[in-house]
């Protein structure tokens, strides 16, 4: 099809592909799974290069099979994978796994897919068992390769740049939102493909935040430190509000960039003139909150014991109540694993007792959340045999705009 | 708390909600369901008027319930349901809802819902057999109250100015992402919460359309006339490329835009000089086809048949292979529901009867896809008892950009 140009696209390597389908193929042999069935559009761009419409059939032995709906024709373009199909209708589905050989057990992501399109793949897979595949997937996924973490180093990099501009795009008297258009505006330009996605249902949200003094207190339904009141009480009731950004406020920007599919995450602090002693102390110590985690940090660290070192910090400065949120919509976390996603594994929680290992790329986000604005810091980082490397810039002071 | 500020939002008027609740009893009662849980955002924002992460347990006779985990101070000052409470463990739900009668049969949204979440609340509800409510939901909210459809009616005019501001947003040699950049940054500055949503499964995409001449005519997994390539066969792989915008180009531009809540959706055509008969013909075929499909809408009018006479008329001009798509990737549909979200009823489509009530909003989208690019026009309306109302704006012949 001469006139399709996806040309300019960052396609992924058939080695990188082929590498990922020998881990999931490892996995299905240990866990007894005969196969795969990938719907989901991230799970499926990690595993064929491509997200057009589809099903990607992974068998524990043997050739994987990609079946698009819509496009094929990109689909073709795109994939790292041998052997892809059209298909057309859903109908055709079990016949094509079933002519591959017996699938007892059949993984599908049951973490996302929606329950009634799960009522169709049982009655179309009436002869196997399907079984939730979803913490395997998160488990590969959550070791990055050299190729993919160059990619979140670009993100990275873009996210920098878009930063930089900050004090250019200010202009006093301008509106939360209006400054976040401009944001996300260099964002785009810089291949922000959007919008940054969440497994976990109905944390859906759109690009980040720009807000100003009390606006960074109001609360919202993400999981989330930091809420903003967004232009709606609607769909999506976070970020920039229609507030004019006034003289001597904290300004709190904080946004996922999207590159080639890869997120980074990163936050940084502005101010219309002075700001208040307990706002500059507050963003010091979340910069120490932040060294001190990184300190920790060897190939094997229990990623619990650094969220428990970042409280026991906070309750020694007795801000404990607006670390993290404040009062009840606090959350219980101080970073999260990125990378296609923004809900990758490591997490950095209570409770949670998970390894820290090389490969891994992550979002640390200490900040407190006075009544007269929010602060703190955060940055993507890859974690390597030795510690972790940041992706995102180095500069990370207040950034005076006037 | 006083550091709140969601006061500058639209909030939803407490007789609205009460009219929808109603309206949600009167259906439960017909169906012999004896309550409902909501938890997707959207359907909790059209039934409280927050869209506050929580569950909303509505009888099927008696007061609903609405039980807000974060954030439960927002909730307050947005919902308009008498009985809130904060609920921060699941835990806690089936005692909250069992206290208030016997519920044998409990309505989900079963079309959204993922599968494991949808285990817990097997496991959580052991007493009740959890059934699918999405269609009910799904047919309340498609006819829209006169407050719905002033608030489309706003969102209509927003995407309006963005297009008018095309012209002056336009610069010889730009990118298409970077006239996409501008086009968002004014839809962003008129109110776009963002991101449109769609209920079907992997449908998720960003944004909209800016795509120039061949570009138009790249496929994409998304069920739509036009794809695009994006910026990354990753998330999310439609919409504005990094393409150069040339001289005597077709310019598409296809947004839906987010004001308060509610979607419109809207394509107008651009062109950077002189285009070939073939676009300009084709783009007067699809003013017709539209003027043709709403002189056939009455109250009562088979949605089927409107779609099956642009069909018609494709065919007629021995252009039925490039209508709504190319080849294999055309889409069988004409126009969609619009409201809260971008797929609800109706749907203008193949072998699919459903009657056009006063009430329902919806675009219509007749589209071609030539190779050197994509043409037609979408607006979306409102259904009177006299007939369709157009909300967005009324000038859609191909703008020249110099």
């Amino acid at each position: 099809m001469e006139e399709m140009t996806v040309n300019r696209l960052e396609l992924t390597p058939k080695e990188e592909i082929t590498l990922r389908i020998t881990k999931l193929q490892e996995e299905l042999m240990n866990s007894q799974i005969d196969g795969v069935l990938i719907t989901h559009f991230i799970d499926l761009f990690y595993f064929t290069g491509t997200s057009q419409n589809g099903h990607l059939f992974v068998p524990a032995q043997g050739e994987p099979l990609l079946m698009i709906k819509k496009s094929f024709l990109r689909a073709k373009e795109e994939a790292s994978i041998d052997c892809i199909e059209q298909m057309l209708s859903m109908k055709e589905l079990p016949q094509r796994i079933y002519d591959s050989g017996k699938v007892k057990t059949l993984g599908m992501e049951l973490d996302v897919l929606p329950v009634n399109n799960y009522n169709h793949y049982k009655k179309l897979f009436s002869e196997s068992e399907i079984v939730d595949i979803s913490k395997i997937i998160k488990k590969i996924r959550s070791i990055k390769s050299p190729y993919e973490i160059d990619l979140m180093a670009k993100s990275g990099e873009s996210i920098g740049e878009a930063f930089a501009q900050v004090p250019e795009m200010y202009e006093e008297g301008m509106r939360e939102i209006d400054l976040a258009a401009s944001f996300e505006s260099a964002l785009r330009k810089g291949g922000y493909g959007g919008g940054a996605r969440m497994r976990a249902f109905n944390q859906d949200f759109f690009y980040g935040n720009v807000n100003a003094g009390t606006s960074g207190a109001v609360p919202t339904y993400f999981n989330g430190p930091v809420g903003g009141p967004g232009l709606s009480p609607a769909n999506n009731p976070a970020g920039a509000g229609w507030r004019r950004i006034e003289k001597n406020e904290v300004v709190f920007i904080d946004y996922a960039t999207i590159v080639s599919g890869y997120v980074s995450d990163c936050t940084r602090i502005f101010a219309t003139g002075k700001l208040p002693q307990h706002l500059t102390e507050g963003h010091k110590l979340t910069l120490e909150i932040q060294d001190t985690a990184l300190s920790m940090m060897k190939p094997g660290t229990n990623c619990r014991e650094i969220y428990e070192k970042s409280i026991e910090m906070a309750k020694k400065s007795g801000l404990e109540d607006i670390f993290m949120g404040r009062g009840a919509d606090r959350v219980k976390f101080l970073g999260h694993g990125v990378g296609l996603e923004l809900d990758e594994f490591p997490v950095f929680a209570k409770g949670l007792d998970l390894e820290l290992l090389p490969g891994m790329t992550f979002a640390l986000e200490p900040k407190f959340v006075f009544e007269d604005g929010a602060i703190g810091t955060e940055n993507t980082f890859v974690m390597t045999e030795t510690g972790p490397r940041r992706l995102t810039p180095e500069y990370e002071e207040i950034t005076y705009l006037d």
